[in-house]
């Protein structure tokens, strides 16, 4: 049996956009050809309306425990300590390692910055990389007299001990550490590959998140600054794990992801960064320049190649997926929002998925039901600001006619508002039996957590 | 010599904006599969940076003479009579029927709607359809009592002989014309593939301009309304005609292209349309998701498949790289703008084309050069409006990491702007040994009319 299980290899962008690899209409056009991440996609299966949540930390713990991020005390990035997953938490890791997976993560946790949330104590067996995010590297650049700076460390753990830091995230490491997640996860693979149990390879690279700084070997390489040459590194990164699987010869039994954790920042803070390509909005909004990321997955043999699918489909959707595809466990005493895309990867059917919500922070923005979507709030960003604007009256677009969300359709469609208000009071009612993981708790009120 | 020469078969299509077919990122997004568009190009060349004229005269007129349509007095959709080319202009068809093709347009016209500048009297050999646009088909939704309606035809004539109209333009005549266009087409490439002499054929569709009708056996085939079912229907024809060259035999002697005329229609008139994108901008605009529409140029033996190209091409360029492909004369006496992309079509070399200057009407907006772009009017629409704005500094661009055109970056780049005044000024000079043809004269000052 375990032999049938596939190995899972994750690669997780930071702020790529649904218009920046080429196969997405990036690429070429910014000067930063994507072919690795584009052969990926040739081999497997594009996604086209994939969905994420609106920052981050709430992306990375949906992905993780199949959850929405309101559920989890995780629907912001947040700071200070104790934040993150609550240590009751199944993890996807944890879910896999109980039925027999090797484990790891190299990269950017996120999730959790005390040695009890930290990965390795969350169902990893190995780590290397950060615990937050690349944004403290902005602050060697802005260190005046007397201001203190902060210091933002890489870290090293294996399960069963305290994580270790092993250097400090500078703008100089910042330039090399996905050299060195890549060094490592491809070792991981290589040593992995000839043995008995399957594997979880969690790859959540620090690019193309703000600064966007290339390794030496990459700087000028495209011609178009820091950006561009960042996207071509990290897809060079990732033709180098596809490579490491192919190599040690189980493309066929290794299921192969490559997606975004959110949309691109905000122009107004950063100058040109990520593009959401044919959408509108940035992280931190509702729209679908948000929601919408790149996804692609390639699993020889099971998933046709050269597949495109404009079906909706969410991050959180991998839990169950791969609980089922692995016999593990998904957890029965909590709200699970994630649905089974196995027929959508095998070509069966399709998405089960016929409506997602959006959450921003903990406000609901948004609800989609098939190619329409309702906003109830209105998140947007123009150069230098970010609103939140109330609605007088719901906004309601065609998103497959529109997908710049520019023209509102609520008045001739008042029913679809009706569809979309029923399905944010049938997430709302489950609350009541499954009460919320306050912000910083181990477990829900009135569960006692339990040592994972 | 003859049979060396290419046959070719353009496609031009009617406000299809960049993000409308399924290979440049719309297709199932938009629920309008494009399967016979995405084909074409996986068999030949896709460009990303295939530039077009602001609206649909000036783009035909471009297209024709490979002249800017500030010469040509094209720059503008004109109404009234004696719109168009002047006679004096010597169009691509009779550039290609000079030497020995034979020739043919069946759909839009748009330069020209007296005799002397119908189609049949300015190079083509035959022509069914319209001499305007399909903007008058609105006027049957508009008849108040006592008010006037423009009575709008269709047309059919040979060369040699007046062209007659042949019925009345109504809406439901417009759900059924381009599966006439597309007939016709089919019709001609049966009849010529052959015989001695090459071909050119000019298949101007009517669709996918608003108001956009499907025909009844394609009414709610896309699910998703007007617009999505008028693309499959379209993306059908065009396969027809395709298949009609394949059919025939003579695939590897042909050259065919599938481009549109302009980028989508400003939202503020007619809702959804087509889709810039990742682009910004709509027609009457000198933004990126105006100026690049698709383009597919397919020519097998002679183009690789599924090449991808993000170099800058004019629609322009087909004159002078279709005189040069078949023999034909390129005048001397007049300003030709058309630049030779015979390399970047058989793989030899890059596009020819570092810049592009770009007209909005008879005013210059803004000059590309490489991946950097000046405006120095900005022509803008907003939902229900649009705006020509005087700026008190130009504003630079980088396209290629800025897609959208949102952060200015002049004030650390003041010399991309002298460079770009400087192609302006290059251009403006022309104008001074070339006069320009006013609109409605039948040749330059001073200048004889000569009969085609």
């Amino acid at each position: 049996m375990a032999s049938s299980r596939p190995n899972i290899v994750f690669m997780l962008l930071d702020n790529v956009g649904y218009g920046d690899p080429g196969c997405y209409g990036g690429g070429i056009t910014r000067m930063a050809p994507t072919p690795r991440v584009d052969g990926l996609a040739a081999q497997g299966l594009r996604l086209t309306n994939f969905n994420v949540e609106a920052e981050c930390t709430p992306t990375r713990a949906a992905l993780l425990t199949g959850r929405m991020p309101i559920r989890t005390g995780c629907d912001r990035v947040r700071f200070g300590e104790k934040n993150g997953l609550a240590p009751w938490e199944y993890t996807l890791a944890q879910l896999l390692a109980d039925v027999g997976y090797d484990t790891a993560i190299y990269g950017k946790w996120h999730l959790g910055n005390v040695p009890e949330r930290h990965p390795t104590a969350m169902g990893f067996g190995e780590w290397y990389g950060i615990q937050d995010s690349t944004d403290p590297v902005f602050d060697h650049f802005n260190v005046g007299k007397g201001i203190r700076k902060r210091s933002t460390q890489i870290w090293e753990g294996t399960a069963g001990e305290p994580a270790v830091p092993v250097g400090e995230y500078t703008p100089e490491a910042r330039r090399l550490i996905d050299a060195e997640v890549t060094d490592r996860a491809c070792r991981f693979i290589a040593d992995h590959a000839g043995g008995d149990r399957p594997f979880f390879l969690y790859v959540p690279f620090t690019m193309i998140h703000h600064p966007s700084l290339p390794h030496p070997d990459f700087a000028g390489r495209s011609g178009n600054g820091d950006f561009a040459d960042s996207m071509m590194e990290v897809d060079h990164y990732s033709g180098r794990i596809i490579d490491a699987v192919d190599a040690a010869g189980i493309g066929g039994d290794t299921i192969v992801v490559w997606a975004s954790d959110n949309g691109p920042p905000s122009h107004g803070t950063l100058g040109p960064q990520g593009d959401p390509g044919p959408f509108r909005g940035c992280l931190g909004t509702a729209l679908e320049g948000q929601l919408r990321v790149p996804c692609v997955i390639r699993w020889p043999g099971h998933i046709e190649p050269g597949r495109v699918s404009d079906d909706i489909v969410s991050v959180l959707d991998f839990y169950v997926t791969f609980a089922n595809l692995t016999g593990g466990r998904v957890p029965t005493d909590r709200a699970i929002d994630s649905l089974d895309i196995g027929p959508l990867l095998d070509g069966s059917g399709p998405s089960p998925r016929e409506h997602l919500i959006a959450f921003v922070r903990d406000t609901l923005a948004a609800v989609k039901w098939h190619q329409y979507k309702l906003h109830l709030v209105e998140f947007t960003t123009e150069p230098g600001r970010r609103y939140k604007l109330e609605l007088e009256f719901p906004q309601l677009y065609n998103v497959a006619a529109d997908p710049k969300e520019q023209w509102d359709i609520l008045g001739t469609n008042l029913w679809i508002a009706e569809v979309a208000q029923e399905i944010a009071a049938d997430f709302f009612s489950t609350m009541v039996e499954f009460p919320n993981v306050p912000a910083g708790a181990d477990a829900p009120p009135g569960v006692e957590p339990v040592a994972t």
